[in-house]
C-alpha cells in the first residue's frame, strides 16, 4: 500500500507518517518505509511523506502513483492530486482544502481535522485527528495498532489528548463510512 | 551521495539522518531525501537510516550500495559491511564496534563517540557527536549548516550541549585526518 501524506511544514505530516509505518510494522507485523525529502519543500512550500506498507519486506520505498493521498494544505493537494492511481482514496482537511478538480476516478473524504484539534484546545493535534481518519477510513492500520503507535512518539504529557484526537478523527470517519 | 546511518535503537540514528538531511538541504542548498525502514529491524535489531543527498532532485531515495556507512553497533556493522561500494569510508564508534573482517577497498575511521558522550555527561549525544565525525571526515556537509540544523531538531535545553558534541566529533575527526 502506497500512501502520501501532504501538507506544509508544521503540521506534522512527517510524524503522521511515522506513527502509520510504526503502528502497521510494530504492531500489525507488516513491513513499512517512510521516506522524508528535503529541499525546496522543506524550505516553505509543500511538504511530503510517504510510507509504504506491505506484508513484505518493502523493496522500492519510494512511490511514483500513491493508492491513498492525504492533504492537509491547497497546495499539497494540488501539488500531488494528479500523482493517485485509478481507484485510489484521497483525504483532505475541509477547511484548509477546497477540491476544485476533483478527478471521477479517485473517493474523496474530508474531516475538518485542524477545526476539531483547535476546539480540543490546539491545532498542533490536527495531525493526529488526520491520522485517526486516515485509519477509520482505509483500513491499513488497525485503530488498536495506532494506539499503541503513539507512546513514545508524542510528548508524555500529551499522549492522553493524543489519543482522544486520534479516537475524535476516527469516529468521524466511521460516521461518514455508514452515510 | 548516498549514505547510511546504522546502529540500534534509541542511539539516535534516524535523527542523524534527518539532520544531515536538514543540512545539506536547508543549509548547505542542496536535495536530501531520508528514507526509513521500519519491521523487525524496528523491533530491536539493527536499525538504519538511509540519506541520499544531491546538487539535483532525488529521484531514487533507495540505496543499494552506500559510499559512506556509519555503524554504531556490531550488529549494524555486520549487517551492513557488505553493502558499500568500493573506495566508500566506513565510520564507527571505536568501542562499540570491532571490525574484524575490514574489506581493503574501503577508509575506515573510527571515534569513541559513546564514551565522549558519555563524559559530556549522557550517552544521548553520541550520535551527534558521530554527525560531527562524520561531518570533519566526509565533507558532504559544512559544520556551518550542521550547527544551524540543531536548533528546532533537538531540544531547547539541550541545543547547547548538542552544539559541543558536534565540535567535539569534529574536531576529532579533523585531528585524524591531519595524522
Amino acid at each position: 500500500m502506497d500512501i502520501r501524506f501532504s501538507g506544509f511544514g508544521g503540521q506534522g505530516i512527517i510524524k503522521s507518517g511515522m506513527l502509520i509505518g510504526k503502528a502497521a510494522s510494530l504492531f500489525d507485523n507488516k513491513f513499512a518505509t517512510l521516506t522524508q525529502s528535503f529541499g525546496p519543500e522543506a524550505r516553505g512550500g509543500a511538504c511530503s511523506a510517504q510510507v509504504v506498507i506491505d506484508h513484505n519486506r518493502v523493496l522500492y520505498p519510494y512511490i511514483i502513483a500513491p493508492e491513498i493521498l492525504v492533504s492537509m494544505s491547497q497546495e499539497a493537494y494540488e501539488k500531488f492530486i494528479g500523482d493517485p492511481v485509478k481507484g485510489s482514496i484521497v483525504l483532505t482537511d475541509s477547511d484548509l482544502v477546497k477540491p476544485k478538480k476533483i478527478r471521477d476516478d479517485v473517493q474523496l473524504f474530508s474531516i475538518p481535522a485542524t477545526r476539531i484539534a483547535e476546539e480540543m484546545g490546539n491545532r498542533i493535534f490536527a495531525n493526529v485527528v488526520m491520522v485517526g481518519f486516515f485509519t477509520a477510513i482505509t483500513d491499513v492500520v488497525s485503530l488498536d495498532a495506532m494506539k499503541k503507535a503513539l507512546p513514545g512518539s508524542v510528548p508524555e504529557r500529551f499522549l492522553s489528548t493524543n489519543i482522544e484526537a486520534l479516537e475524535k478523527g476516527f469516529e468521524y470517519g466511521k460516521n461518514l463510512k455508514k452515510q
